[in-house]
C-alpha cells in the first residue's frame, strides 16, 4: 500500500509505503531486503524535488505462510527480487499520480564516470524546472537536458552525448541527430523514456519524473494548508 | 549593463553582464574586486535554479577618468564596494525580470552553523516549487519552508527556529506566532522579506529570488528554441 504526491505538506505524514508479506523472515533479513527494495525505486523517484522529511516506508512478515524461512544472504535474493518489483510498482504509481503530472517520465542514464554520477545526472535533468515544462509542452527540447548535464557537476565530454527521446535519437555525438518530427512525436505521449549515453564510463541510473504542469501551480498556490 | 532572466535557453548566452570604468586599475586588482562584488550578488540570486552554462560577468577599465592608479589590497576596497552596489542592483534587476516573476523575495538566512549551511539553507529554500508556489499564491505557508530547512543538510534545531515575513513574525522557536492575518498581508506584496534565524552559530546568506507562477509554466513549455 502506498500513498503519495498529492498531500506533499510539511506537518503531514507524506509518502507512506507499507509492504505486508506472510513470509517466514526474520525481522533484520527483512530489513536488509526492504533496504534494498526502496534504493532504486522509492529512492528513485521525484515529482516536485521536495523531498518530505516524514516518508515511510515499512515492512511487515508475520510468518503464516508455513514456508521454509527465508534466510539472509543468498537465500533472501529472491524474495528481495519480488520486493523489489512491488516497490517499483507502487513508487512508480506515486509517480503517475503526483500533482498536476501530465506525463509519466523515465530517465534512464548509461555510461556515467560513476554510478554516483549517473544518479546525479539523472536528479539534476529530473529537478530541472526547464526540463520539466519542455514535458508539458511535448517540446524535444534536448538542448535543456544537454544544459542540464552541463551544469551537475559530473565528467562528461558534450561531443560524446547521444540522447534517445524513445527509439529516437536525438543527439547524436553531442549534435542534433536530425530527428525533430519524429521525436516530437514521442513527447506527446503519456509515458515518455528519455536514454543519456554519456560513454564515460559504466555508471548507470534510472528514475522516474513528472512534467510541471500549470496545474502543479494551481493546486499548490491556492490551496492553504 | 546587465541581462538576463527572460532568455535562459541552452544555446544562446543567457546571463550577460558588463561592467565599464574609467578607474585607473590593473587587470589583476580588477579581477579580484569583481570577485568579491559578484559573491554577495550575481551568484546570490535564483529564478528557476537552471544555472546556465553560458553565464558571464565581465568588467573593463580604460584608466581615463585622470585620477591616481586604484592599488590591490586596502586600497581597492572603496571601488569593489562600489562595484558590489552597481552588481547587486543589477543583479536583483534580473531577478525582477524572472520569467512569470509576480514577486521579488528576499531569503536572509541569519545564525547558521557555518556560512556555507546558511547558503545551502537559502538555496535549498529558494529552490523549492512548493516554497515558490506558496509565494505565488500569497500565501504565509511557514511549514513549508521549515520543510525545506529540515531536508536541506544544514545543522538545525527545529524547536529553536523563527521566522519573520517582513517584520511579521510567523514562526517562534519552532511554532506558530499566531500572526496568520498581518503575514497574510506582507504576502500579497510585490516585494517579499523572509528571514529565518536559525540560532545555531554566526553563519549568514541573503539571497534574492522569484515565485513560480503560471506564466513561468506558460513561457517555458510554449516556446521552441
Amino acid at each position: 500500500i502506498a500513498k503519495g504526491a498529492g498531500m506533499i505538506a510539511p506537518d503531514m505524514a507524506t509518502m507512506l509505503a507499507f509492504f505486508f508479506t506472510d513470509a517466514r523472515i526474520k525481522s533484520k533479513t527483512l530489513g536488509r531486503a526492504l533496504s534494498e527494495a526502496v534504493d532504486g525505486t522509492f529512492n528513485s523517484i521525484m515529482v516536485d524535488n521536495d523531498m518530505s522529511t516524514n516518508d515511510t516506508v515499512l515492512a511487515f512478515a508475520n510468518g503464516l505462510s508455513g514456508g521454509a524461512e527465508i534466510k539472509a544472504g543468498r537465500g533472501a535474493a529472491g524474495f528481495t527480487g519480488l520486493l523489489r518489483d512491488v516497490a517499483l510498482k507502487l513508487a512508480q504509481m506515486i509517480v503517475k499520480d503526483g500533482e498536476g503530472a501530465t506525463r509519466f517520465v523515465e530517465i534512464d542514464i548509461r555510461g556515467a564516470a560513476s554510478q554516483k554520477e549517473a544518479r546525479l545526472a539523472a536528479r539534476t535533468i529530473a529537478s530541472s524546472m526547464l526540463v520539466k515544462t519542455a514535458f508539458f509542452g511535448g517540446d524535444p527540447n534536448w538542448g535543456r537536458i544537454m544544459a542540464a548535464l552541463g551544469r551537475a557537476g559530473i565528467r562528461m565530454n558534450p561531443a560524446r552525448v547521444d540522447i534517445f527521446f524513445g527509439a529516437v535519437p536525438v543527439v547524436r555525438q553531442g549534435l542534433d541527430a536530425g530527428n525533430e518530427r519524429r521525436a516530437a512525436a514521442v513527447m506527446k505521449k503519456k509515458e515518455v523514456k528519455v536514454r543519456v549515453e554519456l560513454h564515460m564510463g559504466r555508471g548507470v541510473h534510472k528514475l522516474w519524473t513528472t512534467d510541471l504542469s500549470h496545474n502543479y501551480v494551481k493546486i499548490n498556490s491556492s490551496y492553504r494548508t
